[in-house]
């Protein structure tokens, strides 16, 4: 198959490389043209600008946040060099970020509109699970769509999630998976600051945790962050937590559905990037309740 | 080996029974007698009073609250039918309910002053789990004392986790756990109220949860009763999820370490007495985020 | 001065009335036109478009929020028909409503390379107020600018401040003070759930607050509404309330100032709006801590 | 009038003064002497001890907490040497510091049963109020135990409320009092963090505040505090201002009434005590915010 791809972060870089080992063409695009060298090496086609790459069966989105994905998907100020204008009719984008549920509509009319397939297909998994082909993928589109592009799928992740036809609920669910993170970081936060005060072993009491009732990756993963203080070099960084959250947060807002954790999580982030946190994983977020308890900060 | 139990609720039965299927000879006492009869038809020897089930190499107490403990270990008005006094020197209290730090500090000390052993020894598991022999015991207290009542953490549980030699540790740690559990059952509420009010299907939400980063008893357990909405009868009444939130925060405000999520959660257990699900189950908290978003009270 | 005036809502027409007393010849513009005509009676020129009334030496503008400041401002589809393309050279656009501290910086930035004016100048006070010409100005600009339309404040209010050169100030200084208005609200709430379910008299309590510490509007105001449950017919409406929390919240994650009480009122807002209290006043965000603690709800 | 008075602190030895310039008769006591001798030449009676001070028509007691008003009215491990059984039959004491309402019943309960009075009349105001005799008074108890303790509210306070013959209510009302108080140091906190990261100028912030709706005394001395960033030394100790947070919660709890912005002031104080700020006035909780936006630490 013939796949556009278009961000090549952490998490998009590996991604297309599993693109390319499981046997596909990839025409990748970056706005820093550096990264598309790396990829290219392993075999793929450099793309000069995104309307380049939109020349497939599948392009994927891989990018920051929503702003990313809108100018990419409707050009800014050239609309005709938008992913939407620019695909073959019939062509499917395929959108692994987490945006918007409120991008994720937009795009699903105007990709309607300008005839293309449009699947929202964020991805659970840090770097290390991306490059190891592990990561979970929740889909929601028209059934025909997310056939079509389910080997994408099967090359990126280990298991896909197909959640509903309206691409927006895909977003949604990881919006609110990744509130669910941030809000294991804060709690095991407050914990750890109170029974590590107290002067039991963190690394035990996590051993403990993650032996019981909280035998999941989730704790492993960003109770092991905390009990290290391994907040650098960042997985996901600080910023792009506080993005998440706060679209968990406008997601309550249009559903009229309060979150006092998400309230607190957002709160929490704030401090982070305002005490110098900007650039430290957003596990960091779990040091404040510690910070706040007396003992140092984590930047 | 000879035990004392006392209390014998929904955990305290199973965990009795448990010790007689071990081959345990068990003196069990409880404040309503007919708790007695139904676990001397399984081969106990009922006692009269917390001073004859105190003789015995061991006495285990699984009550409700610090209150109950208290009167227990220290007879209230009259000291010498408390199990303090009455234990022969040399036995053993294991403390197995969710107590304060600060009672556990209290018992330590008396138990010491009047030469027998102290173990505190909270389980994490719900009346299944202390049914099938299969909690998970945290023990904390001196190491002679720790390995003479070994025999009976395996009698009850599938495993144990030895934390310090200081019996108010297990105590933390335990209390820290339920404050997890309890994060959980709020998180979890906040995420279901809002995928819920897209039109998500909240089970199949659940799944993915718990196919990835949220595989853990914890996640099944608590997502499971909020999925079917099932608060009662109660595993874990709500007035006690209230009290241990309380002895999180108690404990946070000894060492002077700010909860916030703790404190979010005393609020919404308030609002759950006071509006009358009082008798459903801990996990009803979960429900409110939604009754907040407009459908009905779990009540 | 011949002023243009757009917005008749409760505090527009209120505002526009009594340029009209002060002797200025206004003309007003509403997108409901039978607001006009009730001004009309009292002597105001009726403009049929934004742009009729740009024609003018000073345009005041009292509207719902921001989009329909930009709306009017901007023109929309047809920037020719907006504010700022038709007012005349060296003419004032003065904003008294409550609009975002980047709305402000944009205003800004547009007529000044308009060459036109531009105050921000919200005003605190409820409809009676306005009538009343008992309304407090908080206005900030150019000095001359300012100077300028001091007229127009003296004729709608009993006090201006002028607390910045720079617009987007006056924003947020009106901003931050509904932000405390609400805290009141929502403190007092809490406080009069208290006392009113240990049986002390709300009325009396309330004399006692404002005879001593709270001697205050702000008070005085809220409180009454509170005590008497006197939600409709809403002075301010909850979605105007949620509004201008929302505002300080994305000024204060503009600036990386977490506010946790501005959090909690925004999920109370919520609440109150997903429970069917959107029609209420936004003093019945106060009535919501005794709804959780069991009383009828509000709406 | 003989009235005895028990604590001279701050507030205490002010009260105690005021009440000698009205002409009554004082038998003061406290627990470190050096007080008692500078009231003595003032022209009090030094007691020995509280059951000296007891024996008078009315004893005034003025203590820093629950703990010290326990130990003076039950007397410890002593309890002919506490107030209840050593003040003569039909005396009354009047409890003027901030106690729960838990001990307010239980005083109500135990000087019936000795057949004294019982009036709780907490007071609203700093220090410099209790100098100037411009304190508050809120008064509860039997009519005509208010009736005869009248004289001396008036030699204390500019004003007194009866606001019950429920001596508990004059506690609550009181407790809630001072969560609003608290309410205000950290609303004006966040407001001010806000505007003065934006570069507005704080004192004049305070002045369109205080001139408008919050144009009372809680605002001008607690927004005055803020503004100068005068924390030593302090009026209301940090750990007071900690304890009097708790007592509203507790009477929350007591009542089943939640009350989040309590729950986020008790966090807001230990962070404050955990980080430094331990004696530090209470105001300075209103400087956690711009603390956690990047700022220096009050401490």
């Amino acid at each position: 198959m013939r796949i556009g791809f278009i961000g090549l972060g952490n998490m998009g870089a590996a991604m297309a490389a599993n693109l390319l080992k499981a046997g596909h063409e990839v025409v990748a695009y970056n706005r820093s043209p550096e990264k598309v060298a790396a990829l290219a090496e392993q075999g793929a086609t450099a793309a000069a600008s995104v309307r380049d790459a939109a020349q497939a069966d599948v392009v994927v989105t891989m990018l920051a946040d929503d702003r990313a994905v809108e100018a990419v998907a409707f050009g800014g100020a050239d609309p005709a060099a938008g992913l939407v204008a620019a695909m073959p009719a019939d062509a499917i984008h395929v959108s692994s970020s987490t945006i918007s549920v409120d991008l994720a509509r937009r795009l699903t009319a105007a990709h309607a509109e300008a005839r293309n397939g449009f699947v929202s297909a964020p991805v659970f998994g840090r770097p290390e699970a991306a490059a190891a082909a592990k990561l979970f993928v929740v889909a929601a589109g028209a059934p025909d769509a997310v056939q079509t592009v389910t080997p994408v799928f099967d090359a990126i992740g280990q298991r896909t999630f197909v959640v509903s036809d309206d691409p927006s609920a895909a977003s949604l669910v990881k919006i609110s998976g990744n509130f669910l993170i941030a809000s294991v970081i804060e709690s095991l936060g407050e914990a750890m600051a109170l029974v590590g005060k107290a002067g039991v072993d963190k690394q035990q009491y996590l051993e403990v945790l993650t032996s019981t009732l909280f035998d999941a990756p989730v704790y492993r993963t960003y109770g092991g962050l905390l009990v290290r203080e391994q907040f650098t070099p960042p997985g996901f960084a600080a910023p792009l937590g506080l993005k998440d959250v706060k679209l968990a947060l406008a997601a309550g807002e249009d559903l009229a559905v309060p979150m006092p954790i998400a309230s607190l999580l957002r709160d929490r982030f704030l401090t982070l990037l305002a005490t110098g946190g900007g650039e430290l994983d957003w596990s960091a977020l779990g040091a404040l309740s510690a910070w706040e308890a007396g003992a140092p900060h984590p930047a």
